[in-house]
């Protein structure tokens, strides 16, 4: 099984980190008929963290893991913070094919997204 | 004309700017022939703010100016730090109408970019 990890930054608000949790629940309906796990995870400030939603992923049975950065930007997080946590649990599970999508705000598809909000 | 000024939090790492600037440089082309103008601005730590952005939105011959949130959760920022700097101008310019969109995490349309990049 393939799982879906997306990781957002994580907030003191946890307003904001339900609506993290808000979309990978849509995401998970979406995703469910074709095979696919979907969770979130938080680099800081928020539960679970990356290496813990990764071993949720595991722990679910994933056999394969793609992280998917909710960011919007590729700043240290996205090109540093978010490698070096996969890089752990990667080490530890090598059985377990674990991939870093690329970032959300990378999309080209964001340009018609954000024209129709307006 | 309507300008549509995307306003997105702003970085101490420029090259974070610039890839707002980027989209906004594509959004441009596709928005040129609607005879819309497309603009950045930034709610801190670049150039140019908000009032300057909507500004040169207004020197550009904007009757319209549409302040579109480069931002993924609805926190302080989009709650009340971008609408209190839009008020400044509102009041300044009481002839133009300044409207603020849906910010981009609003957007359901994000669970398919998220998908496509699996």
């Amino acid at each position: 099984m393939q799982s879906i990890l997306l990781v957002a930054h994580g907030s003191r608000r946890e307003a904001s980190n339900n609506e993290v949790r808000r979309r990978v629940a849509r995401l998970q309906t979406t995703a469910a008929p074709l095979q696919r796990d979907v969770r979130a995870a938080f680099l800081e400030r928020a539960s679970p963290s990356i290496p813990d939603g990764i071993q949720q992923c595991i722990d679910a049975g994933a056999t394969e893991v793609t992280v998917l950065p909710y960011f919007l930007s590729a700043g240290r997080h996205v090109a540093a913070d978010i490698p070096h946590q996969v890089r752990i649990k990667q080490d530890e599970h090598p059985d377990i094919k674990i991939s870093i999508a690329p970032y959300l705000g990378s999309a080209a598809a964001i340009d018609d997204v954000l024209l129709s909000l307006v």
